[in-house]
């Protein structure tokens, strides 16, 4: 079973890593395990100087593995941007779905969140895949429309569409 | 092919990273791609407050992978302390070795760093699959010694051990 992927999507500042904390925490009230994806161009400098995996990461190792008793954490590089769908194939399993942000003009279902008071214009339509647009204005984009404050009935849309087991 | 692991032993404040640095650096040169593990009974608390990925892993999220033109970084929650074998299950692909550092009682094969002015007693025997020794000291343990600084020699053990290509 492949996991499948939602795509929270908006221009800057408009909240989509407070829709994503909120969408998370109620997933995981309903039983669900997460994962999640984040796209960012300017890199992501996790490690700290003078740390040993700094160090062989400095040193030259491809990828580094740091593993404690609850967590790891994989510092890998890169020769190409890969899609969300290979970050998924690649590092991810055990969870039931994948939230991802920051990734532009990928195929999977997307939520945007919209704030024409920052941003007039809207960022995605129906074409891309929208499935639902996520704010505190009246638009019509021919898909269901959510206050940010009403992540129950969003998170039913999702686990409609993407996580309910089909019965008999 | 499964990915060779060495691992590098000794007690703490032996050298073993500046070791691992300089091993890594060295089979870089040699046309090697290596990946490194580092268990921390610790943890390792790579991520930032305030960062998305940090507030996604706050919320609950089990793996949270952030990505970049150039690199990517996994954060996943564990259950359990899986073993190095595991780790390079999981994590590791494309790479010639695995340097590892930190774990004890391991299976795979092992320098020791031994600094026997800091620790008298050393940590491993030919039995705990002990390939190599690195000391300023004079030390027998049936197995090649190596000073700190003679990395090519320590290097051509590797190689020959785990990275020679068998030729006609």
């Amino acid at each position: 079973m492949t996991i499948p992927i939602v795509s929270i999507t908006g221009k800057s500042n408009t909240g989509k890593t407070t829709l994503i904390e909120k969408m998370i925490r109620e997933l995981k009230l309903r039983g669900y395990r997460v994962a999640t994806i984040k796209h960012t161009i300017h890199g992501f400098d996790v490690d700290r100087e003078g740390k040993d995996s700094w160090r062989h990461k400095q040193a030259g190792a491809q990828i580094t593995v740091i593993a404690s008793p609850k967590r790891a954490t994989v510092i890998e590089d890169m020769d190409v941007d890969l899609e969300i769908a290979e970050l998924r194939d690649r590092y991810i399993t055990g969870v039931d779905i994948v939230l991802s942000e920051g990734f532009k003009g990928n195929p999977f279902p997307k939520i945007e969140v919209f704030r024409p008071e920052i941003h007039p214009d809207p960022l995605c339509t129906k074409e891309d895949n929208l499935i639902a647009v996520v704010s505190e204005a009246q638009t019509d984009r021919g898909v269901p429309l959510f206050k940010p404050d009403d992540i129950q009935d969003l998170v039913d849309l999702v686990e409609n569409l993407y996580l309910k087991k089909s019965t008999l």
